[in-house]
């Protein structure tokens, strides 16, 4: 083992964060795998170390920059070289802006851009000093453009992105690929499955995104060689009207 | 009078603040110009109303609901119809991301685009109560695209731009016009001259933006008939290389 | 009588093409009107001249590089300095790409695209000899994304705005007043009376845009300042789902 | 053997062309490159067959519909399934506004765009009625937005992206895998080494992007699940200054 990687916002075992999980111990990574509630994480962690996988779990509320950092503490404490970081965190709600408030309208941008930012400090200290590594986000078809009755959602990843563009230009001449991704679409994990199970209905059998489509994209993009990075790419279902 | 239109981020009597207040002014509007410190603010408001105009200022604070809510409470009192709300307020400062500290983040984001939040949150219950008024925000070239050193004006600056797009699908249709402008280039006004003359002699004597110039603008998208309106438009000097 | 200017795609009376005329005409401009039928063209021209405008036509298909130049030729025998030349040509339909011939794909592409470039040859020498005047494009929605069964129309505006977009960088600088207005929605004039009647009506009375308001747009580019030039603005009913 | 592949604008032995023939053929696919020049096809088709590829050549311009036709024919003749389709033709140069011409910017369009239009006509007969495989088209930075001096290039491509995203949104829910791969940068080939010898030594040993690791971008692209595809990525060398 000489590789580790750190996931924020990877405490669904049945979503993306269990998907990213389980792919990058299957490849040989030790994982750290973070989220609001460590019972959840846990049980990512859990199913990542099934077959063999080296995961851990810590509870992180990314919006704490002392949470934050006592990941990243973890992180350096066991002493590998570091590959990948991945922010995954976020969530997403329909609100008219009517109802809007501005507490809920701040805690968007605290979970969906400013705990990135608090995760991109640290990592950069780390990934600068090594000249490599990959720092990725994820985004959504908000990310580019505002729609009615997502204010609050549209605005905090259009924050996000223009942060990643930022760092990208600016930590990608020093050998640290920055990288977006925009999941278009719901993804086929437990949030769904138990929050919306008659979208999931509605979408049909192949109208979701699978969560393992979307951690082999991250991998696909972790391992690009420098001579040609991507910075930002879509993923959205086939049946997706966009 | 009949109409009253009330801006924030107006503080510059030599800059865009004073442009605005002077041009809606002397359309025979009352206007209420508001700002951080209320002396520039003041000397705003005195200037548009050298020619007659009818203006007053208070100073405000946009990161603050209370003070912004005093502005709307002043507006309420004149017991005028609201013709235009503009949002100004802004800063930018080159900080590589090394030395971007969260609270500087934040801060950028609270004037960028949480203030501009606070600002809607009020103004829609207006407008949207009239069905009809203009609801107006300043943008830059950043608000497209991230840069390096630019991360947190670019991260804020995106963020206003998808809520302005979300208050314009979600309102347009109640008859509320909400527009973006992008002011690409640096402004020929106080805040230049004073703390970057070289820079202003650098780029020549049409190098920068007139404020009067940009202020035309913001006056002719508010007159735009609702059969035609504009969401979205650039500024720039015919020198700029963009 | 000192300007004149020249209008493509300009021939319906009733249309975007006659609602150009008569502003430009009023105003006090030299106007000729060019589009593919002589009558049309020569009713538009009539209706500005009604009240006083100084107006003639011309037919002209903007795919004949000797049709263009006709039209750059009669411009340069009135002697006046050259205000705005406007390129409005340009037709569209919805069409399955199952559907789609080669030949109908190179047409929509030399209607809204190689006649624009065409115009753009013979327009830039003059406008940059004199240093000053404007050069404007008409866009649509389907200029900045691909959309199912308008292969041939989104391509051919794709073309069109990234061509005005190198115009306006390598012109903007020698004092040409480069523009793309980007038309989102449909046009209440005769083509859509005529044609898509059953549409008007779905729409309503405020679903379409009116073409005075869309030629006022265009007369107030023309107008900008030289110090804030937009290079791109849009334009929908305040109704339009976009 | 059971899946064919076919390219067109693959004539580069050192290049994409050649490195695309490569990858494919390792992979086990049977590889139809073609290109203008049959010498420079057959020695991309004999590089890839070293190893024991499968991969045969034949002069085809994209240009023109009968041999974009022979092309197909020949893939059809094969009798496999067909997996992918690559659209890499096109050209670039700098060429100041004034100094362009008609027939220069006609023909950077029928290169760069109708071409892809002749092959997307071919290959959707195909690809929509197996109900999968991939159709996939290289771009640039330019397909994005204009600059001075690529009028003609940054026209052509954008007209193909509005195309490929026509296309995507068209044949995507049919299973056809429509996807755009924006190459910012030069590419270390030999169309570089033997024209701008001096470009490549400034930007130096990794300012290039590496045929092989385009090549591979493509190959991921392919081989995405349905459930969450690519429709565009970006591709630079991770000192490109973007």
């Amino acid at each position: 083992m000489t590789e580790s990687v750190l996931f924020f916002g990877a405490g669904s075992p049945d979503g993306l964060g269990g998907a990213l999980a389980r792919k990058f111990a299957s490849e040989g990574q030790h994982v750290i795998v973070t989220g609001r509630t460590l019972e959840k994480v846990q049980a990512s962690a859990d199913l990542a170390s099934e077959d063999g996988g080296s995961c851990e779990a810590l509870a992180v509320d990314v919006t704490r920059e002392e949470e934050v950092g006592a990941a990243f503490d973890l992180l350096e404490q066991r002493g590998h070289s570091v590959a990948a970081i991945i922010y995954n965190a976020g969530s997403n709600a329909i609100i008219p802006f009517e109802e809007l408030s501005a507490s809920q309208f701040e805690s968007f941008w605290r979970i969906g851009c400013y705990g990135a930012f608090l995760v991109a400090k640290r990592a950069m200290r780390l990934l600068a000093a090594q000249g490599q590594g990959s720092l990725l986000f994820t985004g959504a078809s908000a990310s580019t453009r505002g729609k009615a009755n997502f204010a609050h959602f549209a605005s905090a990843k259009a924050g996000l992105r223009n942060l990643v563009q930022s760092l990208a230009r600016e930590y990608g001449p020093q050998g640290v690929h920055v990288a977006h991704v925009i999941v278009d679409g719901v993804i086929n994990g437990d949030i769904l499955r138990t929050r919306f199970p008659q979208y999931l209905e509605q979408v049909g059998p192949e109208g979701s995104l699978e969560p393992a489509a979307i951690a082999d994209a991250f991998w696909y993009l972790h391992n690009q060689p420098r001579s040609a990075w991507t910075h930002e790419l879509d993923l959205r279902p086939f049946k997706e009207n966009w």
